[in-house]
């Protein structure tokens, strides 16, 4: 089964667009006191592994997939890998049909790609990953290789700054949207290429989705980066209505009752959709 | 001290140009038979860690700087991430004056920045990081204000597809021009950041070369990639004649004598100098 026929299955039956980021920061699990205390990297990988049950037990049937982004388990080293890897095993045990997206931005030159493509398909399980653009298509042909497998390509990213070269002109078209050009026509081959794009930035979104066509498209910045919710979804719907997953991170896990933060989320989208 | 006293110190000592790449291919130890046998996760870190170790004692007196490239540890998973760390942990404790590069070529929105800021400089110890550019200036920041640490940005890659965004022209200037002038011009506040060009590339490397003036430069695609010393020491060297550091990897580690290799070409870049 490809990327995205899980995806597509998962969407119809949790009703969902909404990609919940596992972004487990020990620093906030720290503070918040939340599960167990935290000094030894022992006590902060069960910390970590044990605050993602929990979220994943009170979100698993209210969303599309589960993002873990690798900056909040390797800031640990190689005990938050191992939280890491135990929240994907858990995962594929207990929920096997919801898609895990592994945000990990990496690239590198084409051989050394294979190590990325093993640490993320195969050691951890994981349905799709995000990699920078920079280097070029030759550069991560080991992970578009990977027909079932989802690539989820930067193209737009979250941030402030994110224009600096983003939005340098390239025959007076955007690098952005030259990127995204490039993906849809070329990258895409095995039909397992995605985008990255901020909810930050709307007007950029409309402008990605005129150029991929019905492409499913990764959509972080609602709630703590204050994209807007009905500007994301005009933006960038498909003409199905569907390809977007919209994540939320902070916004939901560190919520007082994430659940309900979670099903408040969807409920929203599917309202304005 | 900052990264680039230590590697002046070390270049001088040493007499070298030299940076190690400790790409510690699991498959390719595996199949010289290396160490150990290797099939557990266990018996993967003892063979990377104790390879890495015979490699040091081989060639510690011959180099300026070792890179370790974080996909061939992670390709094992944790015990990779182990075995990284106890290299790391290696060096630093016999050979405290050789600067590590950890070459993750990572890069993510600001404050995710900062559990790969954790991961490089306090739990691997290193002392530099390779980062992609994409994201911007705003994005990086929290590797940039590390003041004593080295931030060695992707400018031009050595793989063969680098041009495909790279040479893209904006106002008539490629790409890889553009980023190096804003890291020249604005990210280098403190004075701490370097870039990598490829020897595959030496036309591009001198285009370089002009605009950072003696800012020092990683750079990768000596021998197995076929980048040639002569023209990349031409055109790369600074007004000092210092200012690279020139990576062999599998042309140095895998060879059947390391320290032969690391010597023969130490000493042939010393000639062409």
């Amino acid at each position: 089964m490809t990327f995205q026929e899980k995806l597509d299955k998962i969407v119809k039956k949790n009703k969902s667009l909404i990609c919940v980021g596992l972004d487990s920061d020990i620093e906030k699990l720290s503070a918040g006191g939340k599960v167990y205390p935290i000094s030894t990297p022992t006590e902060q990988y069960l910390s970590q592994l044990s605050f993602n049950k929990t979220i994943i037990e009170a979100t698993h049937d209210l969303v599309c997939a589960y993002k873990l982004n690798t900056a909040f388990y390797e800031s640990i080293g190689h005990e938050g890998v191992n939280a890491l890897k135990d929240t994907c095993d858990y995962l594929v045990k207990k929920y096997p049909e919801i898609p895990i997206i592994i945000d990990a931005k990496r690239a590198d030159i084409g051989n050394t790609n294979k190590g990325y493509v093993q640490f993320v398909f195969t050691y951890l399980s994981g349905d799709a990953v995000t990699v920078h653009p920079y280097l070029g298509e030759e550069a991560i042909r080991p992970f578009l290789d990977k027909k079932d497998k989802g690539v989820i390509i930067l193209c737009r990213t979250s941030n402030p700054g994110a224009g600096e070269f983003q939005d340098l002109l390239v025959d007076g078209k955007p690098l952005y949207k030259v990127i995204a050009e490039n993906v849809a026509s070329k990258w895409n081959a095995n039909k397992n290429c995605m985008l990255v794009v901020g909810a930050t930035y709307p007007d950029e979104l409309k402008e990605v989705r005129k150029i991929v066509g019905d492409m499913t498209l990764l959509v972080p910045g609602i709630g703590a980066q204050g994209g807007d919710l009905e500007a994301t979804l005009k933006a960038g719907l498909n003409s199905k209505k569907l390809g977007l997953m919209i994540n939320s991170s902070r916004g939901i896990i560190f919520a007082q009752n994430p659940r309900e933060e979670a099903m408040k989320l969807r409920n929203e989208i599917n309202k304005l959709i």
